[in-house]
């Protein structure tokens, strides 16, 4: 794990949430994305090396939507750089922890990711992240 | 806020957690400090510029156990860098969040910190943290 890439935080409303973090971190939203496979509209803010994603419902059987339902607004989940994510999957998953998808998937923001179940991590949903190159 | 300074995680047993996330992290944990006046005990990994902080309770009616028994494990707040923790206090108290602490405190790893209620930061708790310079 070479940085955390970013925090995952689910919201409610999107647009709301985007204005507070913009004051919060005081820094411009300097991208947003749908990812419709996924249900989810997601704003993107720097801090540093890291980011800060919004993660905003676009139905309501959408992972997020459930997550807001059962758990209300708050973080969602912690992702870590990664350079080699099919690697680092074998490594976690020789090592004991549970992934969530055995492959790599297309995430937002031009990612490879892969995600452990939070069991096996203390209650923390980790995703893992590689940068695609173009 | 210059870099996500760590990020904190609640956990039940700090020994089994511990192992875990050097296991997770490959990285081994470079500190451990018990903050006696907040009743818990903490071990600290380097991700990158960030840090992942595990939090333990050691005494029951410490908000860590309190959390626990109310949300069980999981992450249990985000702390941003900043350079002059007072101006950042001031300036997000004008522009209407709520601080829990009027005045910055004595955290552990050499810092000091002051934290953001939830519920003026879409139910994620927010600690703003300054290195002490010696």
């Amino acid at each position: 794990m070479n940085k955390i890439e970013h925090i995952g935080i689910a919201v409610k409303d999107l647009e709301q949430a985007g204005k507070t973090y913009e004051t919060l971190l005081n820094t411009e939203c300097y991208k947003t994305e749908k990812v419709e496979s996924e249900g989810v509209e997601t704003a993107f803010y720097r801090v540093g090396e890291s980011k800060i994603e919004l993660l905003g419902a676009t139905r309501d059987d959408s992972p997020i939507a459930k997550f807001l339902e059962k758990k209300g607004e708050g973080i969602h989940h912690i992702a870590f750089g990664v350079e080699d994510i099919k690697a680092e999957m074998e490594r976690l998953k020789n090592e004991g922890f549970v992934l969530l998808n055995e492959e790599p998937k297309k995430g937002a923001d031009n990612k490879l990711v892969a995600f452990l179940h939070p069991k096996s991590s203390n209650g923390v949903l980790v995703e893992l992240c590689q940068e695609i190159k173009e």
